[in-house]
């Protein structure tokens, strides 16, 4: 195998309601049956009119941006300085929702087009209307967490599965290949961002002799996005930690299973330091179970009222320890002390 | 500007010692000057002895690859199920650290090279020291966060930038572009991987037609490596969380800025289902400061000493819920009730 990667170049100007397929097909006569188009999803907005009108400058401008962007956005991943990192309505995380004030003119902005896959299938389709049978991939410009530096990938596809599946491969040594699913749309859209450039005015290239694979329904970039409950990057880690703060705050008595014994004395351990000097702590369990803890009965310190408030906020800490350590508790307080109980006892 | 992406075939299975730039000019005596020669750290690995011996399988090999994991590590970013996320010692965000069983024998794990920017500097030395100007990028297959699917991004690089920067650019509307900097040995390294295949003994292939660029120092990829402060998504949104649960339980007095009047109010209205109904709250602030508040003073429902223990409970909720906002506070209990106080005073 070998590829080429090729640019489509003097495609120009693309404003609302223009043909790309015709555009593409005249600027690249030499197209052929086979090849992967990537087309850089700016062109895909403008054509298909996904621009909002917003002032060249000015606060309004920033307000126009705001707004643009809460209407873009499904959730707020993390925030940081001026940086907004989203979910977009099509799962996508990107900065700014993908929105984009380079490459139009200062009265606009560009959204993401309303659905990359339904864009790449049409486009698919009128080049086959032309009796040129391509895979088409729509791309975008992405950073990503823990690199600097952006790269290529792919927001809508037709033609072309997503992924290609490795695993029940076997390696020269007799080793099952079991995770490895490679993105390769999101390769060819970095291999084409190479002759691309940013302000060339090369919005389409083509990567030729790439062996297509296309099996069952064409499912485009949709297989990408990562479901949030499956990732384990669903929030910025200063918004995941306010979240565990919030969730402290507001813990509500539950009924869990039993505690594990060595939870427990965990638990306490971390919280050792802060709670209150010479606070009663007793561990009970139900009888003959040894590793395992049902109840921790605390005592203040001394028996004013100062030290039954301490005592207070010394059970809500310890009951916070616990959950660090998936103990789930409730308290009860009386007049002698305070009473926290884990399982259904 | 066109590219064609060649691979390198023949090579065979590489030991320790293995001199890659021999074996790779014989195996492609078509290399030229100005190439991108992209090769899977695997290779490297193998030809640097970076192999650890493990048993072929049982809990002993399990232990052994727990082993390599822990001291491959840095730090671990986030854990779930089987998957756990490191920080190599280099800095790369990676599954199990880049450790790898596949198309290697069942009695060894093949780990990264110690230093691949190093590895790619000498290969390339090696490579001029037979006549041949190219540049050297060294690559792994990654996942990476949000996007399903694995995609080749580089971990070593030398003649080349591993960066192109575009900022300070003007694109065809007048417009500057100032964030955009494309991770170009990323793009080159998936693209390269769009010929190798995983399982077709192609651990090398050649980008030719690149305008390469290179400025200054010969950085290598170190530039990609985004330091933990700067990013966005340092741990993994669970072990976020479970910080921000650790942070609340051993929540420390301290003494902040005098807090924002609805900064308190929000606080407050976050707790406001878990406080003790009958629970007394005054804020107060100095004279003349309208919008802010110096203190929050708690009174308990009753007068027993159970009444007192809750106080305690809902005066570190209502800590925590500050917390949130970024209201620093700390607490005296007195035997009529509990003060938080913000400011200096």
């Amino acid at each position: 195998m070998r590829l080429e990667i090729l640019p489509v170049e003097g495609i120009g100007d693309i404003t609302a309601g223009d043909d790309l397929a015709a555009l593409i097909t005249s600027a690249a006569p030499w197209l052929a049956d086979g090849d992967v188009l990537v087309v850089t999803s700016k062109i895909v907005s403008k054509a298909e009119g996904r621009l909002v009108e917003v002032p060249a400058d000015g606060p309004e401008r920033d307000e126009a941006r705001v707004r643009a962007l809460e209407s873009e956005t499904a959730r707020v991943v993390a925030r940081r300085g001026p940086t907004t990192i989203v979910q977009t309505h099509h799962g996508f995380v990107m900065a700014a929702a993908g929105i984009d004030a380079s490459n139009v003119d200062k009265t606009h902005l560009v959204l993401l087009p309303a659905d990359p896959d339904a864009s790449a299938r049409r486009l698919r389709a009128d080049l086959a209307a032309r009796g040129l049978d391509v895979a088409v991939i729509i791309s975008d410009t992405m950073g990503r967490a823990w690199r600097n530096g952006l790269t290529d990938v792919a927001l809508g596809a037709a033609g072309i599965d997503a992924l290609l599946d490795h695993r029940g491969e076997i390696d020269p040594y007799g080793n099952e290949l079991n995770l490895t699913q490679m993105a390769v749309v999101d390769e060819l859209s970095a291999a084409a961002e190479l002759v691309k450039g940013k302000c060339d005015q090369v919005p389409v290239a083509v990567v030729r002799g790439y062996p297509i694979r296309r099996t069952g329904a064409d499912a485009g970039v949709s297989v990408l996005i990562r479901d949030a409950e499956s990732d384990m990057f669903g929030l910025g880690t200063a918004e995941a930690r306010a979240e565990g703060l919030r969730e402290a705050a507001v813990l509500a008595d539950a009924t869990g299973p039993v505690a594990e014994l060595r939870a427990v004395e965990r638990a306490l351990r971390l919280v050792s330091e802060v709670l209150t000097p010479g606070t009663g702590i007793e561990m009970s369990a139900r009888r003959g179970a040894v590793d395992s803890a049902d109840a921790v009965r605390l005592t203040p310190a001394g028996s004013e009222p100062a030290d039954f408030a301490r005592l207070g906020a010394d059970a809500h800490r310890l009951r916070l320890a616990l959950a660090t350590e998936g103990v789930i508790s409730r308290v009860a307080f009386d007049d002698e002390g305070a009473t926290l109980r884990f399982g259904e006892a």
